[in-house]
């Protein structure tokens, strides 16, 4: 411990002295080698942080996946409490094709920007058409709506869904996620994660999606039991839009 | 649709639009001016996306709270994929106090070198001594051992389970997380989601953590149930660390 350098000898020992493959380390293929689906999330400025991140821990552990940050341009994307960015290494015009579109979904104000902007806008509908899949997250719902790309039900988090139905005319299901054609979206927040498992069974098959389910120890036990809109009091659900409120730039 | 500018007014009309309430926007108290706990999350190369990132997305929206990430420089810090970058908003040698530090996991790579980083090292425990509670998730509980701040009981990784337990002497309890005193370890990855929201309960009392799961959604339903190693197979764990070193720098 009393080196601050780390040689690929002390971290492969560290590797096999935890008992974990050590096959990865310093031979990944580089991004533009791998064969498997590239899948593409789209950052744009106040973005809920667990929307893009969930699903793409569990996509990016798919056989070959590329998972690529894209933004409107290169760079940090700030989160909607202003506190957080994750940065877009690819900007929307240097991304034309993708297996998998990911919208994620934000605060007030950044799923109004989004829904307002038409080179958003424009790159999604561009790209959606030749994916295999078109995902949202949360709110992200809304700007495949803004889009064009919504048709006969869909999810999105628990609040938008008197404007999801009465903007875009499709039918809200209170389900973690709903498919309708090639067109997969998550309700609020955490359920990217079950989302993102059902799509890497369809992408990879069920046995790799069960192990993914493992590699990230998704065996959820919260300690409550309040995530469900449907079930809640009026209440729970007043405080909890006042703490996103709050917790909101 | 025909304007890229959007206006403080047309953020609100969408808020307003979207029944999501609008308080927040741009009245939000800077991160300084804010008087709930200070949690800091260390960010380190290799780290895995949703360790940090489920856990700031709960403890974010408790009341007054700034979640900060941290790093041993400012800037971006890429995962272990190599894909993605969040960003480190702070040098580990700008922040003395904290109220709560989490120390996310990583693959064999970062969690062996941090491991091994004096640095990193020093500067847990310096914070730790101060902090009214210690937190890990994943491998970063082998962190905090190599910190020396491990007790009695803690969990972590389910693969990691062998080496925690013969490294640090530290019993390992196959639960979502453990508590000892004020040190709160998190199994693997997603655990640090329920981690977080109890957690939340105690910083905040249950009421607040009861809202904060529903403002996250977070009412998991997924579409397989392969997410505990107690009862999964030989197979289904090979193929799980299999993908791992594969989709890891």
């Amino acid at each position: 411990m009393s080196d601050t350098q780390t040689t690929r000898r002390t971290v492969l020992t560290a590797a096999v002295a935890l008992g974990l493959p050590a096959a990865g380390i310093g031979t990944a293929a580089a991004a533009e080698g791998r064969r498997g689906p590239k899948i593409g999330v789209l950052l744009y400025d106040g973005f809920s942080l667990l929307d893009p991140t969930g699903p793409a821990e569990v996509l990016s552990r798919l056989p070959g996946a590329t998972v690529t940050m894209i933004g409107e341009r290169r760079g940090p994307v700030r989160t909607d409490t202003g506190a957080t960015a994750v940065v877009a290494d690819r900007a929307v015009s240097e991304v034309d094709r993708l297996d998998v579109l990911l919208v994620p979904g934000a605060g007030n104000r950044g799923t109004g920007a989004a829904m307002q902007n038409p080179v958003l806008l424009d790159w999604i509908r561009r790209v959606d058409r030749h994916t295999t899949w078109t995902t949202s997250v949360c709110t992200g719902a809304l700007i495949l709506g803004a889009a064009g790309l919504l048709r006969e039900r869909a999810t999105t988090y628990w609040a938008a869904a008197p404007y999801l139905e009465s903007t875009f005319g499709v039918r809200y299901v209170p389900e973690r996620y709903v498919r309708v054609g090639k067109v997969i979206t998550a309700a609020g927040v955490s359920a990217g994660i079950d989302m993102a498992l059902f799509l890497a069974g369809k992408l990879a098959g069920e046995d790799v999606a069960r192990a993914i389910q493992l590699a990230v120890e998704y065996d959820p036990h919260p300690p409550f039991d309040s995530g469900n809109a449907a079930t809640a009091s009026p209440q729970l659900k007043e405080l909890a839009l006042r703490l996103l409120a709050e917790s909101q730039q």
